[in-house]
């Protein structure tokens, strides 16, 4: 009994259409990578289980897939650990590998493994799957492919600014206009937790912060008072609940909060530095706008964090995001590493460019040309043809037998061919074709020598 | 304590030299299989169990890489399995998914839960990695991709035709001049088997046949004996290991064989009609030749059989293969749908190309122009500069600090940097930059005005 297919929760079968869709931005993002001087690298599929486990804090380790070992891998679990029939003790004995759950760990160990062999700063960019087993739901898979860019060995601001250009090129590359790259400073939220006096409670502070498109201001504040922030200090941070306003006002209004804090003003500088290079320079279509309640996993960003989202009137969580961690290679023995990178969300940003329709028209095609076929000697004067059509690029087709017309034309028509050539007998005759636009439905004759004028119109 | 960091046996990481080489061939690969009517598809990394195993025999089947359930995943296991300690029996309650192990299984299981949506005959190319858990060796990965192109349901050995000139296409748009595309027909294998006697032995003949590259003559004959063939039947096939001589003569020392068998001459006729035709058509590079001893998973194949060899002199094994399957589709319920399809082999196609040093000088340039940095202001001037080149598609970048002149020349030599630009603080006050082309040592001096005539010497 044959059974019948699925493919595991989570997972995609992408058809020829979502694929060149998908191609379109990848390409898009490609191309900005390397003019922005960034070198590809490729990482394998699944990494030892200790290069990856313990680097995504608990949650994180529940939602790696491990490999089970190959062979008689129940030999290698001693008595006491197998008659304990649990689970989270048996795994590691059972799995060495597993598959890798984001590029940037990946990345560390790349750099650390390869240091001699690159030159400092590294910029490399890198797009591939990863797996997470997340409880899957709309728009969050358990396969899914990262688009990073990360320079090593800089802490140059200028990185900052070149990583909001980047943004700002692929996104008009792609005729995504009015994007906002949204920005922050770890030293800015640090500073205000030393000024309001929550220091020791700066990851509950901001986390709680990070949730003000959520769950509103009253929630924000009821979350920080239920993790031991006075109400005082609360109210002493009041600056970051009134509407943002300009990047000016919200400088001025930063420097007046943070006067007490070191932290808080070196992180102002580097914020009005950035702003004030990229005003200098210009973008193209993105806004540039200073977030203070922008936190993203605050634990790993030591500077600059960005994240942007699409455009207004676009329901759409952030469609990137990134920003500047110290160290990221230490974890692997190479210390005093500065890192800074950015991350294209190909998903979310295919689901933005579908819903404006913003896909140029022609992105999916797949066939240029289809000869239909009137039988074997018609067939093979149309393959010779196709065949110089094919070398000069153009996508052509003969059908593959001498099926009813209308059955070949109907074939012409789901893949929505363009032109259809018409070689039968007559026409072998003449040594000649005659092309049909398929859209105005308008036929021309070409004789064979002609090949070369038909291939200029297309 | 900082772990020092590995990666598992049988993966790579792939350096931005290496991609640029592999995407070189990749891009080659596709744009001819786009030319060729193909369509891209992509299907996820890991399939449920049910879908791979028992497909590949038992080798394959222990092979797969098999993903560890999430959560408390021992719960699943009865206790009668569980005290049995048998990694067999347990192995398939503790895991439901698994890595693909190629991308025909994929692909047939893609086509039967798509089979509503897609054209048939339907042409799809898919090139994605695939893992197997075999012994690494020199040469043999545990991840690797595959590169595949398809056509399903159409018996038309037009398709046999157009495979072959794919072929022919790639490697002549990869300047690899003088491969042989090696052609078979299982129906000529069968009619052989049938005409000596040894019909019902047809595998162990074929397998046999198949090691005559590695095990000469001697060997062959002698595994044949082995298996049951008789001396009468093996002095019956000895045409098979004269040498083979032009396609003409051999096409008639099969016709005497082959005499009595209609499946044999059905065979004949096929392989007879792809030889005129393409010889009718013509090749670029490649040299098509019948190889009767060719037999590659035998029982897989039921019509046409390919491989490509690396030409003359070049120790490689086949870099290609592929050929006509019927009901591939049958496992999983749609039945009488024949396929036939190629395969490149990457990896090996890699090595090819750079032992003979046939990858193009260019092909890894990551960086065209790095504007060194004399500080802030000369910085600032310097990104504005390549931010126009890079909107222009110049791969270019601006040193990130003001280290030693000595330092960012030293860099740009490891980037293989073409062109340095120098833009100090006497350059910005006259709003010119200097262009230095590394390889010759000649400067050129432009004034800012001047940056479209300096990129139109790109």
């Amino acid at each position: 009994m044959a059974q019948k297919p699925s493919i595991p929760k989570g997972t995609r079968d992408f058809s020829p259409s979502e694929i060149a869709k998908r191609n379109y931005i990848f390409d898009s993002i490609k191309k900005n990578f390397q003019t922005y001087g960034f070198q590809p690298i490729e990482t394998p599929s699944f990494e030892n289980s200790e290069t990856l486990l313990g680097k995504y804090g608990e949650e994180g380790d529940r939602l790696i897939f491990k490999i089970l070992n190959s062979g008689d891998f129940i030999s290698k679990v001693d008595d006491v650990t197998y008659s304990s029939k649990n689970s989270a003790t048996i795994a590691p004995r059972i799995t060495e590998k597993a598959l890798r759950y984001d590029l940037t760990v990946p990345f560390a160990r790349y750099v650390v493994m390869h240091q001699n062999e690159l030159d400092f700063p590294f910029k490399r960019y890198q797009i591939q799957p990863v797996w997470r087993a997340d409880r899957p739901q709309k728009g969050r898979f358990r396969e899914f492919f990262q688009c990073d860019a990360d320079v090593v060995g800089s802490d140059s601001l200028l990185q900052e600014v070149e990583l909001i250009q980047l943004y700002d090129a692929v996104f008009a590359d792609l005729k995504l206009d009015g994007v906002t790259i949204k920005m922050n400073n770890r030293k800015i939220l640090a500073g205000i937790a030393e000024v309001i006096g929550a220091k020791h409670l700066l990851i509950d502070f901001t986390v709680a912060l990070d949730k003000l498109d959520k769950i509103g201001e009253e929630g924000v504040k009821k979350e920080m008072l239920s993790k031991g922030i006075s109400k005082e200090a609360i109210d002493k941070a009041s600056p970051l609940f009134e509407p943002q306003g300009s990047n000016v006002n919200q400088l001025e209004r930063l420097e007046t909060l943070l006067e007490s804090s070191e932290e808080g003003k070196k992180g102002l500088e580097e914020l009005r530095y950035i702003l004030e290079t990229i005003s200098s320079i210009g973008l193209q279509t993105a806004k540039l706008t200073i977030d203070v309640t922008l936190a993203r996993g605050l634990n790993y960003y030591t500077g600059a964090i960005f994240e942007v989202a699409a455009p207004d009137g676009v329901k759409m969580g952030s469609i990137g995001g990134g920003g500047r961690y110290d160290d990221l290679t230490g974890i692997f023995g190479l210390k005093d590493v500065s890192g800074v990178g950015i991350s294209f969300g190909l998903d979310r940003i295919y689901l933005v460019l579908e819903e404006l329709n913003l896909f140029p028209k022609s992105v999916d095609r797949t066939l240029d040309v289809l000869c239909l076929n009137f039988g074997a000697k018609e067939a093979l004067a149309s393959l010779k043809l196709i065949t110089v059509l094919r070398k000069n690029g153009v996508f052509a087709d003969v059908y593959p037998s001498n099926a009813k017309i209308q059955k070949q034309f109907k074939y012409a028509n789901n893949r929505k061919v363009p032109y259809v050539i018409l070689l039968g007998a007559e026409e072998l005759n003449s040594n000649s074709f005659i092309v049909k636009h398929m859209e105005s439905g308008e036929q021309t004759t070409y004789s064979f020598s002609e090949l070369d004028k038909f291939i200029s119109t297309l």
